[in-house]
């Protein structure tokens, strides 16, 4: 199976993109055909192996390359005489955050029919906004810890009386729609909350507060649906219990992230089955071509979904036992954009009754 | 002010978008630098003013032209000795259904930093999914009709169970995202569902049941959010009463496309302000950037929300009175993408700690 990797992109988890891709290149080696690196500029480059490490892209060394272009199948360089074309393999959508969870990259393979493994529009704009998450999760029948929303109008003015109408203090305060932890904080009493709205707005226009509950059991399980003979079928990873510190922030999370196996969750079976069909609702049909890890509370018996990442750290691959298997079974099970016939018959009509 | 029209699609509302095009060239005439034509197969032509007729398109004379590829900016032309550039004014989303309101187009323009008139990518996939705008609806306390959704797998085996739990005959069946009322069927007695059913599973994957009301009044409402001086406002059409029949199908709607006038409803100022206050709250800060049309109903003095079109027909032109105003004023107030830089610092401690 040949693949590439598209990573980068104008976002604030640009650099965990760039960290997120090496740790893959280590993981697939030579199935990796191509490295794409997208700039902050919106621009495509394509990244010799040798020069896939941290330094290079630190120092944006990829501006002495020239820019590619994407088009139909795959990207072309504007050369003095004619264009070049490189055709691309199966792409691995691996820009985490905007541009690549948001919905655009998705677009853009999609309009240019390429293939790709990632959430497809519908499933990045419910994932990448936690409120519709939470709206979406409702829907189908998984719990969600209650929140509420505040926009930068409503904010500062009554914020605290909004949130302590729904429940108290301590909450957590984070950005409507970035990942990674950016711009998350707890807020244990109302002095911290000004200074938490602010970190949290920095990275978008409307925030998302919820009780922060002190060791709550969480739960990780990655996976993503597969074709299997004429049946469909999940393929799941095993189920991690992340570290028990009392949330993780971007640093933390991040500075470790080359990781290579994550602590095996020791539970029942009965929270194993309930967290895998809680997986099963929310992967649906809606995100069928991504691989997904799902970020779970236990409290009280009950599974409650703290958030989708529609395209996890490293596609979450310390998390399989076969990352190959996986990565090939999805390959063959990737949805097939509808198909649309411009047929102009009404076009026609109008032109014969003129 | 100069605008450009992108038009067409690979959609099954492909030629509306043609004549929704057309429809707009008589109405802002000069204002109209470029028309900009996407065919089936995504590639990009600019249309001469002289050839924006439908015999032209209908028999796809656009292919005896040079397909553009989009860029930053603008669209370029691959020539034997560089490329050319078209820089690119103010772009009318314009295209219906799939590419257009799906949030493909959006993205992409987004993406190479184009301003448009159109919703944005959230906003798209929340009106482009029938059971997400009911969803999105209720959040924003906007009421709708009951519904249920069906799939492939079990709308054959027991549909009719399934809707008879929610509600009785006669019912509506609409695929879960076309629009132009295309594979639309008023089912009013058992034997007619099959038939029904498979003509809106011709147009998606899913479809969406709703009560049908015989005789129900129906008010349509566009607008947009615009920015005066330091305040937000919205513009508001007139309201306009569609006409009485059962249910316009796709040919009834169409076929008088390209009418001036509307009839304009005559109504209670309360009922008005009922009308107008639900689509503010639907409008939200979600559709900025974009002139939508929302159908409502209203049953026993309650309003109900019947869909929301992002790009209605040549932009419901017809139901303003001075249309270059309001798009005078929308150009005004776009929204502006998330400014997002890109540090590096972590890469650069990577290395460091090295």
């Amino acid at each position: 199976m040949e693949l590439c990797v598209l990573f980068g992109g104008a976002s604030f988890e640009h650099e965990i993109s760039v960290v997120s891709a090496i740790a893959l290149k280590e993981v697939l080696k030579d199935s990796i055909k191509h490295f794409i690196f997208l700039n902050e500029e919106h621009e495509f480059y394509l990244i010799d192996k040798e020069n896939m490490h941290s330094e290079y892209f630190a120092n944006f060394k990829e501006k002495k390359l020239a820019p590619l272009q994407l088009c139909k199948k795959g990207l072309f360089k504007s050369a003095f005489f004619g264009n070049k074309k490189v055709e691309l393999p199966l792409v691995i959508n691996l820009v985490h955050g905007n541009d690549g969870e948001d919905g655009k990259l998705a677009s853009l393979l999609d309009f240019y029919h390429i293939a790709f493994i990632g959430p497809r529009i519908e499933s990045s704009v419910l994932s990448y906004n936690k409120y519709l998450t939470k709206l979406y999760a409702e829907s189908v029948g998984v719990n969600v810890l209650p929140y509420v929303v505040l926009n930068e109008n409503n904010a500062y003015k009554n914020a605290l009386e909004i949130i302590l109408k729904k429940f108290a203090f301590p909450f957590i305060i984070k950005p409507i729609n970035a990942g990674s932890s950016l711009g998350v904080s707890v807020v244990r009493e109302e002095k911290e909350l000004a200074y938490a709205l602010d970190c949290a707005f920095e990275y978008s226009k409307e925030v998302l507060v919820e009780p922060f509950i002190s060791g709550v059991k969480e739960y990780n399980l990655a996976g993503c649906k597969i074709k299997q003979a004429s049946e469909q079928d999940f393929y799941f990873s095993y189920i991690e219990e992340p570290s028990k510190q009392d949330f993780l922030d971007f640093e933390q999370k991040y500075l470790d992230f080359s990781r290579t196996k994550a602590p095996k969750a020791q539970i029942s079976s009965s929270l194993e089955e309930g967290l895998k069909k809680a997986f099963r609702d929310l992967y649906g049909d809606l995100f069928e071509g991504a691989l997904i890890r799902c970020d779970f509370f236990e409290i009280d018996n009950k599974i409650y979904l703290n958030e989708i990442n529609p395209i996890p750290g490293s596609l979450a691959n310390y998390l399989f036992e076969d990352f190959k298997k996986v990565l090939k079974c999805l390959a063959q099970s990737l949805p097939k954009p509808p198909k649309v016939q411009v047929k102009n018959s009404y076009l026609l009509q109008i032109q014969k009754n003129k």
